[in-house]
């Protein structure tokens, strides 16, 4: 389950060891963890980090299948986590230690930045490829973090992005080796942590003021 | 006048060997391949290409000159076009071998994919020079295909673009030398193949949603 | 204060030789020569430069501050500026030799291209660090003409790019050295001189009619 640490200034969020995917407890306990940063006076950033080999698969399709009758519930809960890491008043990193796939990529991309590991591990948009349309607040989200041809290649070919692919076509905007990826994601935070208030706050809610409004829109849904 | 061959789960669509503008005719006998493209079951995908110096020239500037009249008809049904390709439910992959400018060169950004020959020929949005202001369809179009500096230069500046300069612009994927052109598109192709169906279809038409409905709005002119 | 010169078909608007922030005389007055330009007949185009170290450092928070009764006025004079600029009926070039700071780093997005001096200089949005945020109209106009990664660094980090960084990041469109930074924009304008006039005008305005909705909207504040 998630964990959270600090390291001065930087919250260390570790979203979990296993394919980390969006069990209802999992968004419970990070929307919890959330909390506790978003309640810390003083400078702060975020650094969103996993342990092993996913950082996460996103959305749990066999508790959704085993709940369908939850699934705009379901849509609702984790499309409400995308709009709440986008408009964090503070800045946060993604370290993107480990495969990064479908609605795992999309929380990657509600961070300001993203750091990968260079060497293995990919970044991928794998709807068309296992027929789940990309409900409109997805699409809002994913088209307003990345260039026009990226999104496009991302979430119709459904491309695999190794990380250095990643940072050529500007999904994340570094790359590090297994052992430097979390210092590396936390200095970029640190750097920032003075940035913590209602001030940025502001800046990324006018950004994606429409995003965020698809995102938060009562009855979404993967249909 | 357009033919269409098939190569395994590829269709071709050869859109001429001439201007290739988009005279009513051709119109009419592109859209009646297209679905023919449609009604085919089971894996396929799309390249669009032509023979000779031209990919396409766009607009029939001759005939609408002749058939004032017929002017929002005109740009209606060439709008109506563009929004077709934009939202195929399978992969589409533009093979760009030779010059490939205005209207034309729309066309090929409702495509999925671009391949450009690396050698000779041009893409080009000559309507600064040639007086002919964008519709907003046509500029809802191209801005979401291209990105925001790309855009621009191509829109106002008229910028002619090499496939070189094309690729590192983002405006094609790739490029090939002649011979190649044709069978890097194809191959491009056959691996979406398997794509093919209604939710690559929904994914295109989320994202491209105000796209296609200022595509599709009455009462476009070129005014 | 500002001052217009001509060569050629090319108008070179010198925003002054200090700060070059936007004080209500300095506004009337680049307002004044704007006029000037959009009167003039036949081909032209327009550099918009500065002298010395700096382009402009933006909102005159000096008199802002002692004015806070015209705060309103203000805003919406000085993004009435960036919506003029931004469709001026002619291609506008700005030569960027000195800092380029806030919202002269936004007079300078309103131009069609940008060449930076490439040895000194920044090129930077500091509005998270002095704890301003974007009107939305700002907002608007800086993520319409940068790619979405540049925008979201820019807006969010406050990074200072300089002007190699600026060219990688799709920020300016050239560098020179400064020798020859006036020169080489004035090159780049003449090139489209002949493109002046209202179908020019009319491709940017539909290119940015949300754009340019938001920014001429009453009510704007930086609140």
């Amino acid at each position: 389950m998630p964990t959270l640490d600090r390291d001065g200034d930087v919250f260390v969020l570790d979203i979990g060891d296993g394919e980390n995917r969006f069990h209802p407890d999992w968004l419970a306990a990070v929307n919890g963890l959330l909390d506790e940063v978003e309640q810390a006076e003083g400078p702060k950033a975020l650094v969103t980090t996993a342990t092993g080999k996913f950082f996460s698969n996103g959305l749990d399709l066999d508790w959704l299948v085993a709940n369908a009758d939850r699934a705009d519930w379901y849509v609702e809960t984790v499309q409400a986590l995308f709009a709440r890491v986008l408009a964090l008043p503070f800045v946060t990193v993604g370290a993107l230690q480990g495969h990064t796939f479908a609605a795992g990529a999309m929380l990657s991309l509600a961070h300001d930045l993203r750091v990968m590991r260079a060497d293995r591990g990919f970044w991928c948009l794998p709807e068309a490829d296992i027929n789940i349309p990309f409900t409109p607040g997805m699409s809002a989200l994913i088209q307003a973090r990345l260039a026009p041809q990226t999104a496009h290649a991302a979430m119709v070919t459904a491309r695999r992005y190794g990380g250095l692919d990643a940072l050529a076509a500007g999904i994340v905007d570094a790359t590090a080796d297994e052992a430097g990826l979390r210092t590396a994601a936390i200095e970029l935070a640190r750097a920032q942590a003075a940035k913590a208030g209602p001030t940025v706050g502001t800046i990324k809610e006018r950004m994606y003021a429409p995003v965020l409004e698809t995102l938060t829109e009562k009855g979404a849904s993967l249909g």
